[in-house]
């Protein structure tokens, strides 16, 4: 045996088609809808986790992008750590294992390929990583949607970030929230072919955490309840886009589901806003770039979605990115090139700068200056976490961050 | 008998605290829900119309602020119009009356005293004018009520625009529209003390037009329904809190009742944005200077409502205008000096640069450039159409708009 068992995974973001929002439990995040995500590919986002647990820690310690947290005793970290020893333990009794990992403190450090101030959802990632990274430490055999059961209670949408491709979150009924996890509707190998342009908006404001902004929406929206009535027959729809890969249905559903969720957020008193002026020049691009492709009849050809925030994801298929990156590029101009990681522009194709759709009503939007869309990045579906080798490890042997015993040298 | 019969009217603006947003009849302007409004004073905001009925004339004519307008056949206008030439008619057969002024050519002359670019809903106080005006002409007995059922042809709200004070729009049940009208819930001596504080907000974008967006609301938000259900017991609480003189509760459903409408236009497919990001500063101003005032145990003292449009009312008592105006124009800095024309200032006064209320989080907006918000109006709870002196008159004895006369020499 070892001194030390350690291991180090990254996991994917997810963006949600059908909108968590609202708990009918605070504590054990037990939501009032289902919900369903795509998993973004981790190419371009991604949290990379090392745990390390050892008979010679003194407590359990997590570094978070190069700095020191502490773990409050019952908060969401503290309850994912100790809901994995438990399954640790429980591991030992039933197989009679002779190490007692289960009672050793754990080192933890974590980081973000992504910049946290670009408001995407880091908590799903992260708290996916964290319980992830930790069933690979403790050699656990549990499956991911036994795992999602623990991610839940970091953060709700963590439980989806454990698998790659389509996830459905299902609510559950019981009390103690043990039905209410996540399961893979169809792998990223099913419709390959999703991408998704995300157009990071800048926010002078902060806004309300998702957290308290959910409750309150719990407590005072009467509309939410309509919304809570609705999600049953969103997510059949959904699961069956998916599953026939309906371009159409599925960029319908998810327009409408983001705009519902936003106005049971405006529903709420005090109201909660998280869309801009920005936002809703995007989202007037969208619909016209679709009411154009209809006419066409090639149907809907992008679907935007906004989470707790003002930045826009657009799903899309592959053959679509390069019209949709132009058309946003000519209207918010960026102040760095396009990142074309995928190689969709070639020859002399310049972002931003070639013709938009014919019939377009370029009127729909003004055109704004530099930096209203700070950032654009393409991605697309993907797969779930992954396990790096040892060397790809954040911690020293001695269980402190790399970056730290560097800065010390 | 005079060569022509004519009488000259003003007729008021009203800005619902309960909404009107959906139509069960498109064609009689039938409402899906109740709606309340109030009447604002017509020193700030008025239409004032001009109608003359001749034998000599050869056509119904109408001019609207100076200009000549085609009155479509079957058009709103013309359906005013001859709904009160047939109530005319069923006077003169009754009252055995001998002139046949029903069978009659009118000509309207209109004008309004506040910028129709102000974004300002004039339908309402312009088609209460065209039927209070004929009403005048025609010599008829009929309540404000009875014509209700006439100007709401022409526009839903303008149904609410023939009284003063508090005004009700009972939805009604019946197909023909015959119980759909309005009735005055409290004059405006009931409570005289209600003032308005109109933001008048830049839009750089056309919006969506209240009659197509409201039927597409009906056709595709599935939360429209549940706001139907919600209305009835909203008027009701309404209706106690005007009769009760109760501000607090007032200002709480006025601008929970705008959330929840403009929630209902987010939820629309495509989505309908009224509200842009200087609205969203005024609702969060008005928050936190409603959150001080609660903690000072003065209750809500502030209550904002939105129109189809970005410009914010803000409804309070008199003794709150002064702090309210100097708020907003704290961090809306305006061109052109506040128009005092109540006088809540004094001394040495200068709106926007006196202290804002102790414990008030400045930080909750930033403050904006000059012309974010355009202009402020400080109006009050009004009364409703008023008859002018013959003098008064926009029309000349030939029957043409004494504008165009005069341009004419």
């Amino acid at each position: 045996m070892a001194d030390y068992w350690q291991a180090t995974v990254t996991t994917p973001v997810n963006i949600a088609v059908i909108k968590y929002w609202g708990k009918r439990s605070v504590a054990l995040n037990l939501p009032t809808n289902a919900s369903l995500s795509v998993t973004l590919h981790q190419d371009q986002l991604c949290t990379t986790t090392t745990a390390q647990c050892s008979k010679e820690f003194a407590s359990d310690r997590l570094w978070l992008n190069g700095k020191e947290e502490v773990i409050k005793p019952g908060g969401r970290t503290d309850t994912c750590i100790q809901e994995m020893k438990k399954l640790r333990k429980a591991y030992e009794d039933k197989y009679e294992d002779p190490h007692p990992a289960s009672e050793w403190h754990v080192h933890l450090c974590s980081f973000n390929n992504f910049p946290t101030a670009a408001g995407l959802a880091s908590s799903a990632s992260g708290y996916a990583a964290l319980v992830h990274c930790l069933a690979t430490v403790y050699r656990l055999p549990n499956t991911s949607t036994e795992l999602s059961l623990i991610a839940r209670q970091g953060s709700g949408s963590a439980c989806r970030s454990l698998f790659g491709g389509f996830v459905a979150w299902d609510m559950g009924v019981n009390e103690d929230g043990s039905d209410s996890k996540a399961r893979q509707v169809a792998s990223e190998d099913h419709w390959d072919d999703i991408n998704a342009v995300i157009c990071v908006v800048s926010d002078e404001k902060k806004g309300t955490s998702s957290t308290s902004g959910m409750q309150r929406t719990v407590e005072t929206s009467p509309l939410i309840q309509e919304r809570i009535r609705l999600v049953p027959a969103r997510m059949a729809e959904m699961e069956r886009a998916i599953a026939a890969q309906d371009f159409d249905a599925f960029a319908q559903l998810t327009m409408k589901d983001s705009n519902n969720f936003h106005a049971v957020c405006l529903d709420t008193s005090p109201p909660i806003f998280y869309m801009n002026d920005v936002s809703r020049a995007l989202v007037a691009l969208v619909h016209e770039f679709n009411r154009v492709s209809i006419l066409q009849k090639r149907g809907h050809r992008a679907a935007y979605t906004f989470d707790a925030g003002p930045n826009a994801v657009i799903y899309c298929l592959r053959r679509n990115v390069k019209d949709i990156v132009n058309m946003v590029m000519h209207y918010f101009p960026q102040a760095e090139p396009f990142k074309d990681t995928y190689k969709v522009f070639y020859g002399k194709d310049t972002p931003g700068q070639m013709p938009l759709p014919k019939e377009f009503n370029e009127a729909v939007a003004k055109r704004w200056e530099v930096g209203a869309v700070r950032g654009l990045i393409h991605t697309k579906v993907g797969p779930g976490p992954r396990v790096l080798d040892v060397e790809q490890s954040l911690l020293t042997p001695e269980g402190m961050p790399k970056s730290l015993a560097e800065e010390k040298k």
